[in-house]
């Protein structure tokens, strides 16, 4: 029997990181041939170059697909979805998948759903029924809509799905893959690295050995002409504090240069000795940098999940993550330099918490290979009521 | 104040037709601005140059957006929805409407939601919650999740929008415009004009004095091979019968191809002098058609909708409806000769039924043109569960 | 050492035809590797299905490129070509060709010179160096600007590209390999088949027996607006001669539309019975049709380029073909019925002419061959002065 | 009489810079109405959001088209040409301009060309007939065979376009614009403002009271490999000499990243104290700048044609500028740190030269603005030959 072939479209840094157990335990199945194609801001210099951790992970690139176009602004993100679908459509037809997996809720990524659902390919779709509060919401949704397997990270998102109309036969609850790499960090996450040294970065090389924090923020779509003045709040707040802390850099988003913009002003202006800029890091090393943090702070979904499997301690600032389900290490804040200081500071004090096990055992990547191995593939659905 | 500017976009000539009484109603009402923008098939010869109706009826078109791309495959149905996203962007960045309105379920419909919703502008979408078989279902239900507001045109479809996670307080019920124009053919259906004077046409002219009926049947999407296979069914049953018949073209669609291929074949080959065959009609005189007609065969929703409020006869042929509510005026049957032509012979004998109100009372398109001045617009949302 | 990958883009039915004994030459050549990319119209059922002409005469398709966007208008050919560019892209970096062949100068030939010239793959133009008088002028000398090198037909071709500015020794004059075909028809054109039976076709039949007309008449690009008006020129001189005629469908182009419609609205009311309507042949069996008929009437370059070569009578009609280099064979007339019959009557009197060598001896292909196996290729010029 | 609508495409920062003059003289001619359109980087943040500087102007835009896709490699340069001229389309159809510009030679100005060629535009070309040495010399000659009038900027660039086969009567020497900046210059170019005050900028602020140079080096296109050590060469040099230096960030172009990158990596490494960084200044400052400078150096056109103008030393680094015609003031120089370093301090101990006028005498602009309102318009043109 040939072996299935599993198509999985990975469009950002992120996404690599949350899929990667996963994509080792497909390309690894006896019964599965993965075809990876790395796509939009994932194949580019400004956010990471991600291809090259899949590449030294020992991944084979099998399409790379360039839609990203300029402008930073919502007309960008729109063309670079229609970009995307005329492309991948090319790409599905050259390489004939059994099925096409598609991640999460990231803008670019109906493109995937889109492209495949049309030709009739069936369409995975990791990590539905979550809850959001912006435009990924309504992507996401969307591509449940669009798909005719769903794996899901936690119980409610299963509940949801299955309240949506999905037929609850095609809604399978893996947990989130990324929180397998964790499972190896919750047992062992001593740092045996110098993060200087393997990774760059820019700017002064504050001594860590008394603790540190680690800052990532994203801008936050709808809302993009304020991205400059939110991750400002943030900057003076670490500012004030002097905390030794590690910046990481953040991903393509309309408004990713106001925040872009912000943190380079920001740094001509103050040359802040105490915090360090990363563009991105293997996911490994990132969260052994995370675990050996006191905090991490902002508002990426790191905080949410990785963290509250980890126990650590979050500060998670404004909207972005509303309606995520969220574990007992988070602390929610605004857009308020005192408010985030006094909530980087609690949780500085408070120190480490027990872990919450909401998104997952810490074994999804190889429940999602064994799945795909055996579930019938289908592309004809019909609403559930 | 100034009015809100309401941005529809119409892609077919049928979502013409059924939304022809709600665009009226738009361009009617004082506080609202129409700005009708004509897209895809809508534009060109092949299927029938709806936008001349459109114009005719004395529309203004804001834009027009040519983005079908040739090859009556499911590669070119997905690039033909990228390129939409891609043009629609523009034309929606220079009308700056305050909401843009959607129509059903074609598949290039999604063009629109996505333009719209990836660009913050609030999203309509009218006659979602239907359920049918094939990717319609998916673009339907895709587009409800990318959509604000709901105009649906049944109780049931209502019920199944708001259990999909929408808010009931933006579900509304308004019944389906197209049957607005049925209202006064339910009134009077006269037929003033002769069809082969005023429409044209190609082939033999049959005497319609005793009768005749009407015929019009679609590629369904996702057996587009097949679609030569099955309109040969319906072809040879109504050669059999010979009783005088209308043929209606079918409109653009991965199949469309076989489709028309099938006719043409049929018609060098056996020069039927029982059949017209008619490009496309102005949608009243299409529904004195029907109504002075004995039955109509094939798979349009017209059969299902129009058909039920106006109490015609339909032979419902294949899975394209599957799912769709329907009146007691229609009789499903496989793609078998002897099964269509027994179906046709039995609706014929029974004669005109009992009209339904299933899709409305009539009054649809009004009811859409004052919630759209009245009710609170905006585009984020949230999952209600 | 590797063999040569040449990569040919072939766009529509006639440039197959003209390159068909250099694609053969390419692909037998034991140095060289053919890649043979099949797109736009060169792939439509409207367009006759040149592709599977291809298949059938034994050449394996490496890559197919659905890029035209309907509209029949000038901005569905700029965004064709557009589109051509990015899909083509795709392609080259998929195939990797030492060196990428576009022939002529349709208007989306210049996607495949855009493509290679900005990958820096050596760019082969075939057919440079000809003047004719429309938007193909244009196209033409735009293309021998960014190509490398140069395969051309005549003697005043390869003067007129080097006079352009482009290096001697990177223009060959090789002949058209359309002529090659006719090498063969010239020593035997007996008419081997019946074209009723084995192309079908639509119309009357009528008694070829003594004698038939061809006739294929294109629309004129910058005035396609004007096209109907001018085909229904030739469509009322040719019905008033009475001639039995074989007519073919025109190729893609803005204004195929009027056109089209022309021939069909002519059918419909004059049901011509001495005409006969042919999509298209097998370039072999064609030049059989012309070689054993009276005269082609139309505004074809065969007429201009096979025909001399064979001595069959042209009527060539309007500015399509101004400039171009014509053998004795060629009577040139305006739009008017008058001078349409006047000019087809005094060609059939005339009967066949002595052949002309203008665009080739009939050995093209192998000569393109050879060349394309040991010529230097680079992708860097300049401007001769 | 209605105004001529003259509908202006600017897609880059340096291409506003060489036109300011010929646009104030068509917004201001009494018989014509300008139609700026900004396009591709001249929009983007990272390369100096030149729109800004034209809205400073009191230039209004007429439309904005975002076509840069994203990845920095030779696709992606092909693959913004081709939604170039998607997007351009749907502008002029909006604009139905009389005429459209197209200016010099970058990759995506072809765009430009092909839509006006292709909706039978009469398409101007500003500054054909040059000679340079990569993709812009293809491009460059490309686009004077698409386009109908032809302006140029040097004796020798007029005969170049004519041998090509234009017609004289539509070649004008008119000069280069951007030489008409440059003689406000000539006559006074007293520095007048702190440029570290007026324009930010990144790094030390060298004291530049004894003089300074001007670095300006673009990646070479179809080298862009190379970039990165190409540039490194140039500053290593620089860092040697160590004299106050302002350094201009390049424009966007395959390779733009290696350049950026080397650049980024020099500063980090070496903190470098004599050398300011810009991103980009008014013209007219800009030259203020040159004009008290010593000396430029890098690969910029600006040393070739307003630095011989003006008499500045220049130190042409490299193949870009091959070709072009230069004045006394130039010293070539190879990818060599001794030979740059070397021409460098020869160029500053010979001072200014006297000024050349090849490329223009500082009238263009208005020379340009009378033509356009004069000239008669046609988009139909046969090879002269």
């Amino acid at each position: 029997m040939p072996k299935r072939k599993i198509c999985v479209v990975v469009t950002a840094r992120p996404s690599y990181s949350r899929m990667k157990t996963a994509l080792q335990a497909i390309k690894e199945h006896p019964d599965l041939e993965l075809q990876l194609v790395v796509a939009a801001s994932a194949l580019l210099s400004r956010y990471g170059n991600a291809y090259r951790f899949m590449e030294r992970d020992g991944f084979t690139i099998a399409a790379r697909v360039f839609n990203v176009l300029e402008g930073e602004n919502l007309l960008a993100q729109a063309k670079t979805t229609g970009l995307g679908i005329i492309e991948l459509t090319n790409v599905f037809e050259h390489l004939q998948p059994d099925a096409v997996i598609t991640i999460a809720d990231r803008f670019e990524t109906i493109s995937t759903a889109i492209a495949a659902a049309y030709m009739n390919i069936p369409l995975v779709h990791i990590q539905g029924g979550e809850v959001t509060g912006n435009i990924d919401e309504k992507v996401r949704h969307a591509i449940t809509k669009l798909a005719d397997l769903h794996l899901v990270a936690s119980h409610k998102a299963r509940e949801r799905v299955i309240k949506m109309g999905e037929d609850p036969e095609k809604v399978f609850l893996t947990g989130c893959p990324s929180i397998d790499i964790a499972r190896e960090i919750r047992e062992d996450g001593t740092m045996d690295f110098d993060p200087y040294e393997r990774y760059g970065g820019v700017g002064e090389q504050p001594n860590i050995s008394d603790g540190y924090i680690v800052v990532m923020q994203h801008p936050v779509t709808t809302e993009y002409r304020a991205a400059k003045e939110q991750v400002s709040k943030t900057l003076q707040a670490v500012n004030e504090l002097q905390v030794p802390t590690f910046w990481f850099w953040p991903n393509v988003d309309a408004g990713a240069d106001g925040t872009s913009n912000a943190i380079r002003a920001f740094r001509e202006q103050h040359q802040p000795r105490h915090i360090h800029f990363f563009k991105n890091m293997d996911p490994l090393d990132f969260l052994k940098v995370l675990k050996n943090g006191r905090c991490i702070v902002g508002n990426s979904s790191v905080g949410i999940r990785e963290c509250s499997y980890l126990g650590i301690p979050a500060v998670n600032i404004g909207t972005r993550q509303n309606g995520r389900e969220r574990g007992r290490n988070v602390l929610d804040t605004e857009y308020s330099v005192e408010a985030i200081k006094e909530a980087i500071q609690q949780q500085i004090d408070h120190g480490h918490y027990t872990p919450d096990d909401i998104y997952g055992d810490g074994r999804a990547g190889c429940r999602i290979g064994n799945l795909l191995a055996d579930v019938p593939l289908s592309f004809h659905k019909v609403l559930q009521y």
